[in-house]
Protein backbone atom coordinates (compact mmCIF):
# COMPACT_ATOMS: atom_id res chain seq x y z
CA UNK A 1 0.00 0.00 0.00
CA UNK A 2 1.17 3.52 -0.25
CA UNK A 3 0.86 6.21 1.75
CA UNK A 4 -0.93 9.42 1.35
CA UNK A 5 -0.04 12.75 3.47
CA UNK A 6 -3.67 14.42 4.21
CA UNK A 7 -3.52 18.05 3.56
CA UNK A 8 -4.83 20.59 5.98
CA UNK A 9 -5.59 24.05 6.96
CA UNK A 10 -4.23 25.57 10.46
CA UNK A 11 -8.13 26.26 10.83
CA UNK A 12 -8.91 22.99 10.96
CA UNK A 13 -5.97 21.90 13.30
CA UNK A 14 -7.01 24.69 15.49
CA UNK A 15 -10.70 22.75 15.76
CA UNK A 16 -9.00 20.18 17.38
CA UNK A 17 -9.41 20.73 21.91
CA UNK A 18 -6.85 18.66 23.36
CA UNK A 19 -7.82 17.63 26.56
CA UNK A 20 -6.10 19.32 29.81
CA UNK A 21 -3.23 15.91 29.52
CA UNK A 22 -2.65 16.95 25.51
CA UNK A 23 -4.41 14.59 24.16
CA UNK A 24 -7.62 13.57 21.79
CA UNK A 25 -8.43 10.00 21.94
CA UNK A 26 -8.57 8.78 18.01
CA UNK A 27 -10.89 5.91 17.08
CA UNK A 28 -9.13 3.58 13.81
CA UNK A 29 -11.96 2.60 11.49
CA UNK A 30 -11.25 -0.12 8.55
CA UNK A 31 -12.22 1.52 4.86
CA UNK A 32 -13.20 -1.85 3.73
CA UNK A 33 -16.21 -2.66 5.74
CA UNK A 34 -16.11 0.04 8.29
CA UNK A 35 -15.10 -2.56 11.23
CA UNK A 36 -13.10 -0.07 14.24
CA UNK A 37 -10.20 -1.73 14.91
CA UNK A 38 -8.59 0.10 17.44
CA UNK A 39 -8.91 3.73 19.68
CA UNK A 40 -5.32 5.27 20.41
CA UNK A 41 -4.35 8.70 21.44
CA UNK A 42 -2.77 11.34 19.95
CA UNK A 43 -1.65 15.27 20.88
CA UNK A 44 -1.12 17.52 18.44
CA UNK A 45 2.43 16.32 17.47
CA UNK A 46 0.78 13.15 16.51
CA UNK A 47 -1.94 14.23 14.53
CA UNK A 48 0.60 16.30 11.88
CA UNK A 49 3.00 13.13 11.94
CA UNK A 50 -0.48 11.46 10.53
CA UNK A 51 -1.20 14.07 8.35
CA UNK A 52 1.77 14.68 6.96
CA UNK A 53 2.99 11.09 6.41
CA UNK A 54 -0.66 9.49 6.03
CA UNK A 55 0.25 6.97 8.37
CA UNK A 56 -1.36 6.36 11.86
CA UNK A 57 0.61 8.02 14.62
CA UNK A 58 0.04 7.55 18.34
CA UNK A 59 1.24 9.13 21.96
CA UNK A 60 1.61 5.91 24.17
CA UNK A 61 0.50 6.63 27.88
CA UNK A 62 1.60 3.45 28.95
CA UNK A 63 5.32 3.98 27.15
CA UNK A 64 5.44 7.96 27.34
CA UNK A 65 6.12 8.02 23.98
CA UNK A 66 4.88 8.22 19.73
CA UNK A 67 4.67 5.45 18.07
CA UNK A 68 3.48 4.80 14.34
CA UNK A 69 1.32 1.64 14.41
CA UNK A 70 2.67 -1.49 12.18
CA UNK A 71 6.62 0.27 12.49
CA UNK A 72 7.65 -3.01 14.41
CA UNK A 73 4.39 -5.75 14.06
CA UNK A 74 4.12 -4.74 10.48
CA UNK A 75 0.54 -4.21 10.97
CA UNK A 76 0.67 -0.64 9.38
CA UNK A 77 -2.30 1.52 8.94
CA UNK A 78 -2.45 3.48 5.86
CA UNK A 79 -5.05 6.31 6.53
CA UNK A 80 -7.07 7.45 4.22
CA UNK A 81 -8.85 10.21 5.96
CA UNK A 82 -9.31 12.17 9.11
CA UNK A 83 -12.12 13.80 10.74
CA UNK A 84 -12.81 15.39 13.71
CA UNK A 85 -16.60 15.64 15.80
CA UNK A 86 -18.60 18.85 16.70
CA UNK A 87 -16.65 19.26 19.64
CA UNK A 88 -13.72 18.85 18.53
CA UNK A 89 -12.52 16.59 21.18
CA UNK A 90 -12.23 13.36 19.28
CA UNK A 91 -11.28 12.14 16.00
CA UNK A 92 -11.89 9.14 13.27
CA UNK A 93 -8.88 8.29 10.94
CA UNK A 94 -10.34 5.66 8.04
CA UNK A 95 -7.72 3.30 7.37
CA UNK A 96 -6.65 0.45 4.89
CA UNK A 97 -5.35 -2.12 7.27
CA UNK A 98 -2.19 -4.54 6.57
CA UNK A 99 -1.44 -8.19 7.64
CA UNK A 100 -3.27 -9.35 10.56
CA UNK A 101 -4.97 -6.54 12.02
CA UNK A 102 -4.64 -4.13 14.35
CA UNK A 103 -4.44 -5.48 17.30
CA UNK A 104 -1.25 -7.01 19.80
CA UNK A 105 -3.93 -9.95 20.52
CA UNK A 106 -3.39 -11.14 16.78
CA UNK A 107 -7.25 -10.35 16.53
CA UNK A 108 -7.86 -8.48 13.94
CA UNK A 109 -10.01 -5.34 15.91
CA UNK A 110 -8.71 -4.72 19.72
CA UNK A 111 -13.00 -4.43 20.47
CA UNK A 112 -12.85 -8.67 20.40
CA UNK A 113 -14.84 -9.25 23.68
CA UNK A 114 -18.40 -8.58 24.00
CA UNK A 115 -20.86 -8.26 27.05
CA UNK A 116 -23.24 -10.89 26.94
CA UNK A 117 -23.83 -14.71 28.27
CA UNK A 118 -22.16 -16.29 25.65
CA UNK A 119 -19.03 -13.66 25.56
CA UNK A 120 -15.59 -14.51 26.96
CA UNK A 121 -14.45 -12.73 30.03
CA UNK A 122 -10.76 -13.39 29.95
CA UNK B 1 -37.77 0.40 18.59
CA UNK B 2 -37.73 -2.21 21.22
CA UNK B 3 -34.94 -2.04 24.30
CA UNK B 4 -32.99 -5.45 25.06
CA UNK B 5 -30.76 -5.27 28.07
CA UNK B 6 -27.68 -6.92 27.52
CA UNK B 7 -26.35 -9.52 30.48
CA UNK B 8 -23.12 -9.69 31.81
CA UNK B 9 -20.85 -11.25 34.40
CA UNK B 10 -19.16 -9.68 37.23
CA UNK B 11 -16.02 -11.08 35.18
CA UNK B 12 -16.65 -9.27 32.18
CA UNK B 13 -17.69 -5.83 33.77
CA UNK B 14 -14.38 -6.37 35.98
CA UNK B 15 -12.34 -6.14 32.85
CA UNK B 16 -13.19 -2.57 32.06
CA UNK B 17 -10.22 -0.36 33.43
CA UNK B 18 -11.88 2.95 34.09
CA UNK B 19 -9.11 5.99 33.96
CA UNK B 20 -8.14 8.19 37.06
CA UNK B 21 -11.19 10.42 36.63
CA UNK B 22 -13.32 6.80 36.68
CA UNK B 23 -13.99 7.16 32.96
CA UNK B 24 -13.88 5.01 29.30
CA UNK B 25 -14.46 6.64 26.26
CA UNK B 26 -17.55 4.52 24.28
CA UNK B 27 -17.36 4.69 20.79
CA UNK B 28 -21.11 4.33 19.37
CA UNK B 29 -21.32 2.84 15.89
CA UNK B 30 -24.61 2.27 13.64
CA UNK B 31 -25.55 -1.27 13.38
CA UNK B 32 -27.10 -0.82 9.86
CA UNK B 33 -23.73 0.44 8.20
CA UNK B 34 -20.85 0.85 10.69
CA UNK B 35 -21.34 4.41 10.84
CA UNK B 36 -18.89 5.81 13.78
CA UNK B 37 -21.63 8.13 15.21
CA UNK B 38 -20.03 10.06 18.24
CA UNK B 39 -17.46 8.89 21.21
CA UNK B 40 -19.02 9.61 24.68
CA UNK B 41 -17.54 8.50 28.07
CA UNK B 42 -18.97 6.12 30.65
CA UNK B 43 -18.35 5.78 34.15
CA UNK B 44 -18.91 2.08 36.02
CA UNK B 45 -22.92 3.65 36.47
CA UNK B 46 -23.04 4.76 33.42
CA UNK B 47 -22.07 1.22 31.61
CA UNK B 48 -24.17 -0.51 34.35
CA UNK B 49 -27.29 1.36 33.30
CA UNK B 50 -26.75 0.71 29.37
CA UNK B 51 -26.42 -2.45 30.26
CA UNK B 52 -29.75 -2.89 32.15
CA UNK B 53 -31.70 -0.94 30.45
CA UNK B 54 -30.43 -1.42 26.25
CA UNK B 55 -30.08 2.21 26.02
CA UNK B 56 -26.91 4.56 25.78
CA UNK B 57 -26.11 6.28 29.00
CA UNK B 58 -22.70 8.60 29.36
CA UNK B 59 -21.61 10.82 32.18
CA UNK B 60 -20.90 14.53 30.75
CA UNK B 61 -17.64 16.14 31.44
CA UNK B 62 -18.98 19.40 30.87
CA UNK B 63 -22.35 19.24 33.19
CA UNK B 64 -20.88 16.40 35.35
CA UNK B 65 -24.14 14.54 35.16
CA UNK B 66 -25.32 11.33 33.65
CA UNK B 67 -27.40 11.17 30.40
CA UNK B 68 -29.69 8.68 28.09
CA UNK B 69 -29.12 9.85 25.14
CA UNK B 70 -31.84 11.05 22.66
CA UNK B 71 -33.97 11.01 25.94
CA UNK B 72 -34.39 15.20 25.46
CA UNK B 73 -34.09 15.32 21.65
CA UNK B 74 -35.66 11.93 21.14
CA UNK B 75 -32.61 10.45 18.87
CA UNK B 76 -32.44 7.46 20.88
CA UNK B 77 -29.82 4.44 20.68
CA UNK B 78 -31.08 0.94 21.26
CA UNK B 79 -28.31 -1.05 22.64
CA UNK B 80 -27.35 -3.63 20.19
CA UNK B 81 -23.91 -5.25 21.56
CA UNK B 82 -21.40 -3.42 23.67
CA UNK B 83 -17.78 -4.74 23.37
CA UNK B 84 -14.20 -3.79 25.43
CA UNK B 85 -10.62 -3.72 23.56
CA UNK B 86 -7.76 -5.46 24.49
CA UNK B 87 -7.15 -3.61 27.25
CA UNK B 88 -10.61 -2.65 28.76
CA UNK B 89 -10.12 0.99 28.79
CA UNK B 90 -12.30 1.78 25.88
CA UNK B 91 -15.81 0.56 24.89
CA UNK B 92 -17.65 0.05 21.38
CA UNK B 93 -21.39 -0.18 21.56
CA UNK B 94 -23.35 -0.91 18.14
CA UNK B 95 -26.61 0.55 18.18
CA UNK B 96 -29.97 1.39 16.26
CA UNK B 97 -30.33 5.05 15.70
CA UNK B 98 -33.52 6.55 16.14
CA UNK B 99 -34.40 9.80 14.49
CA UNK B 100 -32.10 12.29 12.65
CA UNK B 101 -28.63 11.00 14.06
CA UNK B 102 -26.70 11.61 16.54
CA UNK B 103 -25.30 15.06 16.96
CA UNK B 104 -26.43 17.70 18.27
CA UNK B 105 -26.24 19.98 15.74
CA UNK B 106 -28.73 17.94 13.19
CA UNK B 107 -25.23 15.92 11.26
CA UNK B 108 -26.18 12.12 11.63
CA UNK B 109 -22.97 11.65 13.00
CA UNK B 110 -20.61 13.68 15.15
CA UNK B 111 -17.60 12.95 12.76
CA UNK B 112 -18.76 15.24 9.83
CA UNK B 113 -15.61 17.60 9.26
CA UNK B 114 -12.51 16.17 7.74
CA UNK B 115 -9.30 17.62 7.23
CA UNK B 116 -8.84 18.48 3.75
CA UNK B 117 -8.04 20.85 0.97
CA UNK B 118 -12.17 20.57 0.25
CA UNK B 119 -13.04 20.02 3.67
CA UNK B 120 -15.10 22.71 6.25
CA UNK B 121 -12.74 24.29 9.23
CA UNK B 122 -15.93 26.18 11.09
Amino acid sequence: MRATPVSFTEDQMASVKFGADGLVPAIVQDATDGCVLMLGYMDSEALRRTLDTGRSWFWSRSRQEYWCKGETSGDRQWVRSVSYDCDGDALLLVVDQDGRGACHTGERTCFYRSFGPDAGSS
